[in-house]
């Protein structure tokens, strides 16, 4: 039996499951602070006999395993969480080898593994919700350089109608600031699920979007994109990202996949709501054979 | 003895080597139309007993192993070299394993063997010359997906103060159609070359590709950048990109590569003009491994 750990900033994920990715249990914990929630973590973990436990966590994360400060959240903007030693908490708790990577990563890796992209040694899985980030598999592996991909923040032209000033921090209007669910919600003065019916917030939305996926694709070239979180259930936008990146590429890059499928080719998680937790039992089993 | 072909739009390097990527001969062939070009190609390897040959190619090119026109040239504004299939052209006059992948990517392939990125597992090529174009190495290995990068086409905000329309064909101001030779000279009005003294022309173009830099930091965290092409030779460039990067990225990745060592990081090639040549001679080698 095998563990996963979905680290996010509302919420953990905790489940217990199998090699192939079942999922036997789960339970849902609030993220408050690492004392507490940890507790619930490693209580949950002590029913079961796991031999290996696999965390997509929130990050940025230190995923480089030469460095100190491996397997720490960094310098996230939750300050109680700011370096903490994620990887060694769960460690000290259970003598298992343990799986570390981003959140999205992970989702990349269940949706790689089992979901919308199985069969496929690429893809790109993008989650848009509170916040904006992306994981990536490059032939057949995880994403990593420096460090794992940060992509929520890349640039985009603003439309020229819009003036909101954007939410990020530390760019104002990244993708992330200009895009995200908060954004969404301070742009518009309502959440997003509340303006399901007002087509120019989802059209706005897809010219963010589709910008960003641009970039994705020229730099990245991957066999498929998975678009999830909260925001992306509202399902009207991928028309809107359809159109304004056909009109960006201006068939300057001619694959099949978009010129003539791109509903099949930028898509929902195959996984739904499970991608991050799937992923995180297999990240486990990554290092279980490590 | 292994032979490298590094065919750009201007001119063919040829060259033979050894597998450590010494070069032992090199000739300089313009690119006309595919039987002349290619004609001197083929007579000056019929000198030697090559035992494989790698292609640097001008793009876009299939690099797909499995699609039909693997080997090809494809959508080119040379309309010449349209469908070219480069790779069967070689493998007619010669029959040994061919060796073949973007310019850009030959080029990264020899700074990460040989050049400023030596050591490494990750590094990213950029050239600015005639047009822009990169090539990447990841966890590695040569990035592909459906097909090779095309990050020169990535979308940048322009400065307030550039009216400028863009020279691209396919997205007029990309970076390519905003920072690539023909742009700063149909802007300017001389070649780059020529306005060597005039600070506002570096400081735009350092504005430009620095926003590029952001992306592809963000999305996949190279561990080394390298900036190669005729534009890159004006190295006051160097310290406004280094400014600029550091303002738009405005501490939120906290890399010491590039918070206290940029100067390393941004680099110019450790094989100054013979990364893509050298390259090429390494794609042999790797074509006569598989």
């Amino acid at each position: 039996m095998l563990g996963g750990i979905e680290a996010g900033g509302t919420k953990f994920v905790c489940a217990v499951g199998e090699e192939n990715g079942t999922i036997l249990n789960r339970i849902e914990i609030p993220t408050t602070i690492p004392e507490e929630t940890m507790a619930k973590v490693i209580g949950f973990f002590r029913i079961y006999d796991v031999k290996a436990i696999g965390i997509g966590s929130f990050g940025p994360i230190d995923v480089n395993e030469d460095s100190p400060t491996y397997g720490y959240i960094t310098s996230t903007p939750k300050t109680a969480w700011k370096n903490f030693a994620f990887v060694q908490a769960i460690q000290e708790a259970f003598d298992v080898p343990v799986g570390f990577n981003t959140d999205v990563n992970a989702a990349a890796l269940g949706e790689v593994t089992l979901g919308a992209a199985k069969g496929l040694d690429s893809c790109l899985y993008i989650t848009v919700g509170t916040g904006i980030g992306a994981g990536a598999i490059v032939q057949g592996r995880l994403l990593q350089g420096i460090s794992h991909p940060e992509m929520g923040h890349t640039y985009v032209r603003r439309h020229t109608s819009d003036h909101y000033e954007g939410k990020c921090p530390y760019h104002k209007d990244c993708l992330e600031g200009l895009a995200a669910g908060p954004a969404i919600e301070e742009r518009w003065g309502e959440k997003g699920i509340q303006l399901a019916g007002k087509q120019e917030v989802w059209e706005l939305e897809g010219y963010y979007i589709a910008q960003a996926l641009m970039q994705y694709i020229l730099i990245l070239s991957p066999k498929k994109i998975i678009l999830g979180g909260g925001v992306m259930k509202q399902k009207q936008i991928f028309p809107f990202i359809y159109e304004n990146l056909k009109q960006l590429l201006n068939e300057y890059i001619q694959f099949p996949e978009i010129s003539t499928d791109i509903e099949s080719y930028i898509v929902s998680p195959g996984l739904g709501d499970h991608a991050g937790i799937t992923g995180s039992l297999l990240l486990a089993k990554q290092a279980l054979g490590n």
